[in-house]
């Protein structure tokens, strides 16, 4: 390929390009700036009212699920799952959502009813109704792009990613790795936890995991023009089952599934140093490191020695 | 195709299927009724704030556009104007836009660019600056989907599809036909016009024309409870110069384009019949025919005679 191709480049370059001029174009009156910036878990809609955020994911078949294995109903749960995981992301809470599709001309009209009905019911518990949508059908695979809207709890400002500082302290929501065995189709949305964070913690920055704790670590430590240590021991104890289980099969180190699976839809959470282990541990975080002045991400053993992380996460267009 | 296929069935008994259990799931308070309801262009983002809609729109290479025709930054731009084009049919101004996209293995990234910017260029001008997306690659043919958020001017509501009452008058807010010779890439979103309509003249009802004058003005019946009569004259004076020249060409009556091409995205607006024709006029709108309590579409001709049209307008799952 050229050296001008997407895949050559990665995703955050076309991300950073894009957020360049989308910036510069800006949207508000003049002197209004977006809650969030471009790149963020979401993005303001509307200028006039800063609590308002929205975002959208879109996902492919034989990319982010196989109907060939995973049923209809579970494809159209996720497509919205991975929205609300973004609204947690930001400690918002959603609203509503829109479910547009380009359906394989293979599937029956029972198919596309179970896709919506998925993401339906999801959102009815999460208070996040299907709206609206759009739907077209086509001689390709399907594609299902939900958009969520959501509005920040009163009192709570969106919690964006590029707030960490050095010395802030790096928790995890739950154990990691692993996640292909199931539960990048069925995991729970972090939102109410997200929202109790929120109000009792004060995090200086939070992000969903889904391409992977290192890659995602790395977008928080690029957004805040820092770095972090991840301590190994801290680690090896957010090791979830599934990746255990992975290990034993494929012999590769359980930590690098953790640090580089994706599709866990845990959060990343920072936390000020000041902030109790006590307090964080009562919600159920698990500690993983800090942040640091100095940019990079590197793992410090339990001799004290660190070795550099290369974010090998799952990212669209390497 | 078995009985139950998409195809056979028809994208129009599948949003009515889903519109069914998705009203009645609900999503606003008890006693709250959404500000539009299921299937219209536009849906309400928060039961909460009935000014607020939102729509999306999914496009696809080979179905929407054609990459090997269209240079990517129209296409970006058409991804958005037919969102537009449904803020429009509301009457609504938007306020920003989410943009999705699986591209095309093939594409390089200043392809990927070109699409965002087209969008972005745009709406900029339209006041709807795209704020956030999502990207992804794939080995299939590419997929843009568009979100748009919108409020209503204060003092309007949102214009329904279901408002047209019997005796209603019909309007064009311009002449339609052959947008497939070009204009279906390069169409002007009718919002300020819109929105003067619905300032002076409160339409009874609004839809815009996506997929052809007869199905979309048959959606406005249906949703409307009743039928409309189109006059053949008035018709032959909504002919667009493309919807001519494509007639000259494929030797089929200029009308069947008018009424079936699809992709003009003008509107229809539907006016109460004491609205006066000069007021109409002033504005720019064509008139078209009248809204009838016998449902179904007709045609009637100089001679008073009447013969029945079936919606033939382009609809997908046909």
């Amino acid at each position: 390929m050229p050296d001008s191709s997407i895949e050559a480049r990665g995703e955050r370059e076309l991300i950073r390009r894009l957020g360049g001029y989308l910036a510069r174009a800006g949207g508000g009156p003049p002197g209004t700036a977006p809650a969030v910036g471009f790149g963020d878990d979401m993005a303001g809609v509307d200028p006039a009212d800063p609590a308002l955020l929205w975002t959208v994911d879109m996902l492919m078949d034989g990319v982010d699920f196989d109907s060939a294995i995973h049923r209809w109903e579970e494809i159209g749960r996720k497509a919205l799952a991975v929205n609300l995981s973004d609204c947690a992301a930001m400690a918002a809470q959603p609203i509503s959502a829109l479910c547009a599709v380009a359906l394989s001309n293979r599937l029956a009209m029972a198919d596309a009813e179970q896709i919506i009905l998925g993401a339906h019911e999801l959102g009815r518990r999460f208070g996040c109704p299907v709206v609206g949508g759009d739907t077209n059908s086509w001689d390709a695979p399907t594609v299902i792009s939900v958009s969520v809207a959501a509005r920040m709890p009163s009192g709570l400002s969106p919690v964006p990613r590029g707030g960490a500082r050095p010395g802030d302290r790096i928790w995890l929501t739950g154990p990691c790795g692993g996640s292909i065995l199931g539960r990048h189709m069925t995991f729970e949305p972090r939102i109410d936890l997200a929202i109790r964070v929120a109000r009792d913690l004060r995090p200086h920055a939070m992000i969903d995991i889904s391409d992977g704790v290192a890659i995602d670590l790395d977008r928080i430590c690029e957004a805040s023009g820092c770095g972090a240590t991840i301590d190994n021991l801290l680690l090896e104890a957010a090791v979830h089952a599934d990746a255990r289980e992975l290990a034993r099969r494929d012999r590769r180190p359980a930590r690098e599934h953790v640090l580089n699976d994706g599709e866990d839809f845990e959060l990343i959470v920072v936390l000020a140093c000041e902030v109790g282990a006590e307090q964080a541990a009562t919600l159920g975080l698990l500690p993983l490191g800090e942040i640091t002045a100095e940019p990079g991400l590197r793992l410090r053993h339990a001799d004290g020695q660190c070795e550099a992380l290369r974010p090998g996460g799952w990212e669209h267009f390497r």
